[in-house]
């Protein structure tokens, strides 16, 4: 019953046999092999449109080379107050982009909320003394697990492009946000008006696979220097193609993500009014206080808490290998839990 | 006759076997799995001493964060003129460390001098003005296949240290130093003075694996957060792991090194007095002229020019998976083009 | 009536007179002169300790010097939500550091509350994931006109060092706290635990000078070469130097600091209820509405709006060299205003 | 006899009349006062041209934005190896453009020569592995007192835009330059393809003033956010733009950089054979040997060492106010050590 994150989880079969096969003879290296184009013509299928496809091997890699490319060290990231970029990545994003200012904005569900982000516009333009908002970072699905619709996407980029600025996603569980909203994943990206993806794999099934995706060429023309120069450029890079090509396949990671969504879905159910958030995507939050949480880890549930110590909350989340029985166990003990 | 470089080749039979091996069940995260313990426990067998060991998936990345942790902004970095760190990283050493200065250092098959150090040393050394020398950076073996002998990085560790400089050793082929020398690796690192290694694996049958050795953590306390920073903590990080614990047991690393200098040594033979440099690992320097090189290209042989160009001269790198018949084919080309 | 900024005003006779003296000669550049030796030995008078003194031209250059010299790069500064380090400075804090980040805390009178100082820095220690808290910054006085008092700063230093963090205290207007205060310097700076201090003298009648005070070099070694780095180090450094020679001489400093206060305290007497802060400094918050401060622009005074549009608040600061016909014509403009 | 820096001399009577003028009642700060509007529009006659002057305190500061604003950070800065900017400014350009790489190359009397500079552009062009140059930096007067030529700099200029690099001009003692060549200073600026001048006058008379003058604004258009941010945009600016008013009236800085040139002649026409560089501005090499400056520093006389120690050369630099007595008392001193 562990349900700490989706990255304690292991590389999908069809991945793991795919870079077995791609190790045979020599390729060019540094991104000059054929499998490498192959992902790229593979994404621009995906999104029905023309893009550039920089693939590196972590998230955190991915979210900062995509916002050093975005902005100015003298501009400023507009982003939630619990988004990845600020909470968890060390400062990255800062390190990235040679010292931009992440600008915080609230928003219920860990979204942002489009009043708030014409507020924090507006604040930041006061001339040399404050510095400019350059993009707008928004995460799909959100680190509460809810997702934009398409229309709430196309409002953010609407107020982005209006004040001049992009708009970058972070899709580390993309998949799972496009599995939620069964649409077509340009919906979500290009067509909603994002100029930036961050596409994730790793979480939903590869090994170490994330994908920047730039729709926009005009705002973010750097990025394979940038790439270079972080140390991002991996030397055998058939290893990370490959690992895309079996992800994009036959839509295995929108098969891997659904599955995911739909054990999700079965928590959340079965957990009633401890739910805390909505359940969209495979992050399952839910709020029994901290006696029934101490009563579902001694019954072997493992899990984060959330909202700081006490809160009496936690993060549930569900790989895309989670065996059915985990999910089944842990709506038995919530229910063992309640039952007294 | 691929002879571009090491890192067009594929992983060895024993590394991919970990990886597949290690793609079973949940694991911690963020290198908080057993794997990476017990990696640690044979780099302190390895080297016979206590060492912090940080795995990244690129050797850009494990020189820079290396750097990074050893200079302060203000600092500089003394390396050869023909140093990776200078040529080839996209300026990943200056972006890592928040703007330290390379400062280049001549001397010859891309060895550093250690009049030349002493010099470098003392021209920086006018106080405020000009940036102060905080690390000397050698690679082993060189950027024109020569490797350091223990007393000559003693020496070069004797002149750094006692002007309060670390010494950083760029050993993206270690394992080639080591096989060329037939002594303990601590002769070449620990013992003759190094404080930080970047130990490479993936030019030598990884896949995509390096490690950060830290000798001397009161100068170096802070790869973990940089990496982190930086996003080079892989988050299934078991993968890395594996590829390390492969790569250590039962002398893996050696036996695929030898290999390669031992075919490459059967090149350096055949090339007699065409050869630019000493052959030491597994690089092979010929200086036969443009119509010569002309020639074994169209016998099939693939190769970078190196010096320039219209300089007549070539580099040939052996792999670990070099197939025998290429070695013999390419001896064969070159008797051939002498011939006529 | 131009109450719109200290830094309005010009330079006191005082200090333009030992600039003219200083012009004569050759002196040393960049340092080396005695003016600057006398300086340091005046400031070790002054907070009857040994410190270093690094002379600047600004105020943003002294802030973001010391906290360069206090936070590696992937550290973090607390400092309150509304510091000038966070709102008015472009970035400087995140540039001279090397991109670590702000992270902002509330409390009233732009005060820094202890207990929010405590959470921050507990907050923030997940390990490699979330940067490190380095320092924390509190301005005296504040943004808001308010005064720590001595206990008040060694509260935050005891939280601060506690867990390892330095102090660093803006002391853009520390003249006018200490004027307050009526009370040794020291008090409210070495004695109270500030690790390193910029000491304001531009806004109080200086032409351009700052000093950074370092109290603990062990804590922030480094600063010189950070100054010639970031092109602080003024080449013709007598005349920085002797603006500080007769800012400190008899008094200067306090005298015109204090002047400023009591002229803002009788606006502040006089504002009643509109009164928005407590009035500690030469700063004085008024909060009558919008209709009122049109009226009160239309009569002739000039001031910034303070907390966003509409907010109805505004800030008025008086200068060392306020007229103090421009406060009685204020205070009877706001009596009209009041009247009707 | 003090020829050490012609930064140790003090500010001309002109200049500092000026700032004692504008030390009268409240200005605008930030540079939004009438000064700061008037500098700008003498500039623009002084270059018949439009253009952008953004002042500053330093020519460290002056140079290290200019260079930010040319350059991102993935790029390289060209310039020669005893370029200012290499050697004394302790790596500010390193971190004002975010840690570009300076790419040294040769030539005579510090001047870049053209040969040299398309070598290193070639020699940077091997995609994302190297940086990319983006940058070429002249120094007029060269560090070794040589001038270029309109013509040269044109030459440099060509060179430089046909590769897409921007040409900065380190005019630290542009006066010089042009007071040497008595021609129009668009001669060698911005007609002779200059993109963003550096244009000095602390050392050639004023207290602290420099210059950033962008003759091509699409090229450096974020150049007041990044002075900001640097710290050094000055709080009561008027009294930097005093400083150019009284500098640029009258041909002020023409007549005091012209004096220094004819007196520096002086001494360079007494060196005889001692003369190392040919003397075109205010600045005189000459080698006489150890044992002759021994005796030329017994006799009085104060300069720095060139060249390294033991080098036996000497760099004497004349500033606008050197006593006549001071020269002549030199050229005797070098007769009387020639005798014997």
């Amino acid at each position: 019953m562990n349900f700490r994150s989706d990255n304690t989880s292991p590389a999908a079969p069809e991945i793991l046999d795919a870079i077995v096969r791609a190790n045979a003879g020599k390729r060019p290296s540094y991104s000059d092999d054929d499998a490498t184009r192959r992902v790229e013509a593979m994404f621009r299928d995906l999104f029905a449109c023309d893009l550039d496809a920089h693939l590196v091997a972590t998230g955190t890699a991915a979210n900062a080379l995509a916002l050093a490319a975005l902005t100015p060290p003298t501009g400023a990231v507009l982003c939630h107050r619990e988004a990845h970029i600020e909470t968890d990545e060390c400062g990255a994003p800062e390190f990235f982009t040679g010292g931009a200012k992440l600008v915080l904005i609230d928003g219920a569900a860990a979204k942002i909320d489009p009043e708030g982000l014409r507020e924090a516009i507006a604040r930041n333009a006061r001339g040399v003394h404050s510095v400019a908002p350059a993009v707008v970072s928004i995460t799909q699905a959100s680190e509460r697990g809810a997702v934009y619709a398409p229309d709430e996407v196309a409002a953010l980029a609407d107020i982005a492009h209006a004040a001049g600025l992009a708009l970058h996603m972070d899709g580390t569980r993309f998949a799972n946000a496009v599995a939620h909203r069964h649409c077509h994943p340009a919906e979500l990206a290009n067509r909603a008006g994002v100029d930036v993806l961050s596409f994730g794999a790793t979480k939903n099934g590869a090994l170490a696979a994330e994908a920047i995706i730039v729709f926009d060429r005009t705002r973010a023309g750097n990025v394979e220097r940038l790439r270079k120069r972080a140390g991002h450029l991996v030397s055998k890079h058939r290893y990370i193609a490959a690992q895309f090509e079996a992800y994009l396949d036959n839509d295995l990671w929108l098969r891997l993500a659904s599955r995911a969504n739909a054990l999700a879905a079965r928590i959340a159910d079965a957990a009633g009014d401890w739910l805390s958030a909505p359940c969209q995507s495979n992050q399952v939050f839910i709020k029994p206080g901290a006696a029934i949480l101490a009563k579902l880890r001694a019954a072997g549930g493992e899990f984060y808490d959330w909202g700081g110590d006490g809160a009496g909350e936690a993060r549930l989340v569900v790989s895309w290998d989670q065996g059915e029985g985990d999910v089944d166990a842990f709506i038995a003990a919530m229910r063992a839990a309640r039952a007294g």
